[in-house]
């Protein structure tokens, strides 16, 4: 049995995407054929686009991917936690494939296994199948961890679980116990505001959040903070307006030297960090390495996220969809073909998200 | 009950230590008189002594102190680990007193207690007690961990548990799980030396040292190195030098800012780098944020210790010091009389340890 599916193509920098018709062949017993709903375009889509960030070419981006299953290979028989898959099923996925025998999956960090296969960073090859959130069909590889998706989502909520919400679900693990404690976040771009929701529900004291965009940092209220903070202040002044005993946590979206800098400086002693944001090139941070070691402070860094994290992300949307506005994050959303318009619109920064309807 | 004690005063850089006559009066009901027998002097005296740390003055310096208990308060029946505590026993203590319900002890970071009291460090006031190395006797104040120490152990291998061995048992708690892994320690000095021989019999796959100075570097091959690496190659040279699979694990005790940003360069993904070093001012370690993200490096930081890392290191010490010459660190012995002169021998460098017999 063949398929006819569609693809928007990326070829370099700038360029308006290349609808491409496909050829779906049989999937192998080990996969999974997905037609997709819907996809939210990520940041890192952005900077792939506007090249800022390399990718190989030509390729589908589009990670932040919901779809429906069509047909599962003969021995895929059930999701991540063990429910039965049907045709029909709305699904998430881990945004990589991996093998769970790796080196690296056997020490826990499955998200830099060798050989990973990404899903919306991998080359386009027709013959292989469709890769990326920015066509109508995608094929789930041996190893990809998929998930069921309650049906009470709405594509606006889950399509981003996979991405922002499982790499910040990784960031509390990270960030360890959180009852009673005061916990910053810098950054309250969509990771942030799910930092500051997932911080929030975890127990914390205060939720503190911190950006130089005074827009985004009150729009930030509505998803758990307590205190809002200009990154524009310095230290001291920032001091003054932190709650008595100072930060216990900060967990970094911005990916900023200055703002990692004074992170640091504002964490109480046992104090910990966890930056994800840093996933670009930058000038180096500069610490204080006797503050870190007389404070016992910890820095911890994070890069995606591992199946147990996208679970983790799930049930928290699925508990919190209704209390924070997770719904509202997605501005615009446009069809698969004006997928070009849907990204110029992204780029313009109006919206934490846009999603592109399939 | 008062009796005389002597203590040697250091009053300012540079200067003679000035001996005085101290009539020690009663102990309270949750103190213990030691009578010390031998005490080492530890890198951080000799920071004092030559003005590179500031300390109240005058003061009796010193903290790697062993002694044997002359009269205990009656509310002291027994050591941290339970064990019956005696007239004429050898003990060794936390080189701090703490307030085991102050926030800090209850966040398990009892070393930085709030009016944390500290051995070596305190300001003379012969109404006081005395309270430093440098003396005759010390008064172990309410909140002091107290560990009976084993009657086989030499003084020598014995005075620097409490600071040196201990710190190091805090540092591989804090770099975790070292079974088969690579782990580096960079800086040979006394602090290197023993986290050398603790990852040894941790289980460690290779233990690399790395140093600038190559006599140091060799000697540390009697503490369980198996490669030797010198810190003036470039990092690409120094990873030609590694085992395969990089480095797991990374505890510095230099301090020196481009000594831990070579470290962080050569860890594996999910590597974790534990600073002990950096206990005085530096300029600012300059760190590619991106890479600790996108590698998941861990960066903690640990000044002193818990009084279950300082049970560890008797643990240790005690299992292995047949097998590691801990012994031979001790290069040269001083009578109390002649601690200005223990001062500046070890202040020559010429040996990891200088030793003050009273």
């Amino acid at each position: 049995m063949t398929l006819k599916a569609t693809a928007m193509v990326f070829t370099q920098e700038g360029t308006p995407f290349v609808k491409e018709q496909v050829i779906l062949n049989d999937i192998d017993s080990d996969e999974v054929l997905v037609r997709i709903v819907y996809t939210t375009i990520c940041t890192s889509d952005l900077h792939t686009y506007t090249g800022r960030r390399s990718s190989p070419t030509p390729c589908v981006l589009g990670h932040e991917i919901i779809g429906e299953i069509i047909t599962q290979g003969k021995k895929i028989k059930s999701d991540y936690n063990g429910l039965l898959l049907n045709t029909g099923d709305l699904v998430t996925w881990c945004v990589y494939a991996y093998d769970n025998k790796s080196e690296m999956a056997k020490k826990g960090i499955p998200q830099k296994s060798e050989g990973l296969y990404k899903y919306g960073h991998h080359k386009f090859n027709p013959d292989d199948g469709l890769n990326g959130g920015f066509a109508t069909h995608c094929v789930l590889k041996k190893g990809t961890a998929i998930f069921k998706l309650p049906d009470f989502l709405s594509y606006r909520q889950a399509a981003p679980i996979n991405c922002t919400h499982a790499t910040i679900a990784g960031a509390m693990r990270m960030a360890g116990y959180l009852k009673n404690k005061n916990v910053m976040i810098t950054g309250t771009g969509m990771l942030g505001l799910s930092a500051c929701a997932m911080a929030k529900e975890g127990g914390a004291r205060n939720v503190i959040a911190m950006d130089i965009n005074k827009e985004r940092l009150r729009f930030a209220k509505n998803f758990g903070v307590d205190r809002l903070i200009d990154s524009k202040l310095s230290v001291d002044e920032i001091k003054l307006l932190l709650p008595k005993g100072k930060i216990d946590v900060i967990i970094d979206t911005t990916g900023l030297p200055s703002v990692m800098e004074t992170g640091l400086e504002l964490l109480a002693i046992g104090g910990r960090a966890v930056w994800v944001g840093a996933v670009y090139g930058q000038p180096a941070t500069k610490i204080n390495a006797e503050m870190i070691v007389r404070n016992l402070i910890t820095i911890k860094g994070l890069h995606n996220y591992t199946p147990n994290d996208l679970g983790f992300a799930i049930d928290f949307i699925a508990e919190h969809h209704l209390k924070y506005p997770f719904e509202t994050l997605v501005g615009e959303e446009f069809s698969l073909e004006d997928l070009s318009i849907g990204f110029e619109t992204a780029n313009s920064g109006k919206y934490y998200r846009v999603g592109i309807k399939q």
